[in-house]
């Protein structure tokens, strides 16, 4: 019988991933901080939950997914907690992306009750959300993720599992390493090249066949070149991973000289009023230093 | 009748660019600072030539590919340089990576003559040159390009004629700062990797997948998990490009906050004695400063 699943956090990322998951056929109990979305997987046949609590004890597996770490550790052990209703047994999967050493400090604690726990974070945006084609790292016990993978794979297309708990995180923490600085170095060189009088889209298109091809210049360079700023992936998202970067390489004595300039432009954004936008709009900050945009005035 | 073709520094590039236009039945008259190549080549069917006067004397179409700006100043209107042997009509193909700025100017002076020039600088290493795959970033007039462009193809796969003179170094410059900073970034990736205990090869393998995946990471991430530095392309020719990278952008007024930090780091290879190293190698010095490397002990 296919195990029963709780899926708490329904934003732009999670309602998509939850919504696949009915589809695939799992009896699945949703909870969200704002009711819209919650309605919408209720009418879709999904049942309604009022407390992470209550999520945990009608569910075999309780998936996560929440902006940060402070969420993660509320909904799991604050009041109503994922951790009052979990039965010994039952699994916790925390796909949010939040700091891979609190990861395991919450394994740890759940694994005290006997509950199971995967840090399980995701690549590939609302796009791969959607599609159910998430690249999905995991860190966590060998059992606990042969039991998980057939959930994850109505999720994902990419599914690896990288280590023991917390190697999701780290993973991932890499990632929004590699990813933040070469969506900044893309916009340092499109905007380099709008002003040396050279169009930016016949650069993007000549560097894609290079060594500098990557899927950051193909899709972030793209939306630089249009202005295409919806998200996406939140700005604000991006400068918390960006903050998440930096301490764990505090703490870990890893050095990541270049990466400090990439996440201090990351936070740059959030006065500059655009938190909203995709991360990709980085390039605005450098358009307006600049004095100019990529787009060909009309 | 095949035009010829005249080609000046035989370095680890340019000797096997020079032997695919020999392989493609070219006329090829060469010249080169140290013997040896020359040696070789003229022992295939080139014809030796003792100054880059000569060379152009003997050749529809002069081809550079010389280490930096000063080394083609000095061979195109030196004494005994190519604008002395060079005849109206003919056409300096320089392939070498320089100053964009520069190359306008030397694009002007040669045209005082009615010499044509184009800036066709290349990406894809010496694998790419042996293999005849180079990308090619060309800059110049039309006509230039399409009387060049079959001799091209015989070194390149991608060849992009990006735009008007000094197009082609404009686009080098913006390729050398995505590829050295996503360098920078993958190397910073997989040493915070390994010092939370997280195997760096795993976090490669998961990164390729998603919005993480390069060219970069696939094959300077495998560079660093095997420590092989042997080049490919040298550090202190990287380093160079770093510092076309950040005059090219204080000229032209272009933020580079990100690329900063990585030109630093490229610099800081040579007083460490690693400029002979493939700037893969950047990852040394952060494996220094965290104590440990990435290779698992035997």
């Amino acid at each position: 019988m296919a195990e029963r699943i709780g899926f708490i956090g329904l934003g732009l990322m999670g309602k998509p991933m939850a919504r696949n998951l009915l589809a695939a056929g799992y009896p699945l109990t949703v909870h969200s901080r704002s009711a819209p979305p919650v309605d919408e997987l209720v009418a879709e046949g999904a049942a309604r939950a009022s407390t992470p609590a209550e999520v945990a004890a009608a569910s075999d597996v309780t998936i996560t997914m929440l902006p940060d770490t402070p969420d993660v550790e509320s909904v799991l052990f604050g009041d109503d907690g994922v951790s009052e209703g979990a039965a010994a047994g039952s699994l916790v999967v925390d796909m949010s992306t939040i700091d891979p050493i609190a990861t395991r400090a919450f394994a740890d604690r759940l694994g005290s009750g006997r509950v199971g726990m995967l840090d399980a974070p995701v690549s590939g945006g609302e796009v791969g959300a959607v599609a159910g084609t998430l690249s999905i790292m995991v860190g966590g016990l060998d059992d606990a993720f042969e039991r998980a993978r057939p959930l994850l794979e109505a999720m994902g297309s990419t599914i690896v599992h990288v280590g023991a708990s917390g190697a999701g995180q780290v993973t991932k923490t890499c990632n929004q390493l590699v990813v933040g600085s070469a969506v900044e170095a893309v916009a340092e060189a499109l905007v380099l090249a709008a002003q040396a009088g050279v169009d930016p889209a016949r650069v993007r298109e000549a560097l894609l066949g290079g060594f500098a091809g990557s899927k950051v210049l193909e899709l972030h360079g793209q939306r630089m070149l249009d202005g295409a700023f919806e998200p996406g992936f939140r700005a604000s998202l991006m400068a918390k991973d960006g903050r998440i970067v930096v301490a764990a390489a505090e703490r870990l004595g890893a050095p990541i000289p270049a990466f400090r300039a990439v996440a201090e432009r990351l936070e740059a954004m959030l006065p500059a009023g655009r938190g909203d936008l995709d991360y990709a709009a980085l390039v605005t900050l450098l358009e307006d230093e600049a004095g100019r945009t990529l787009r060909a005035e009309p």
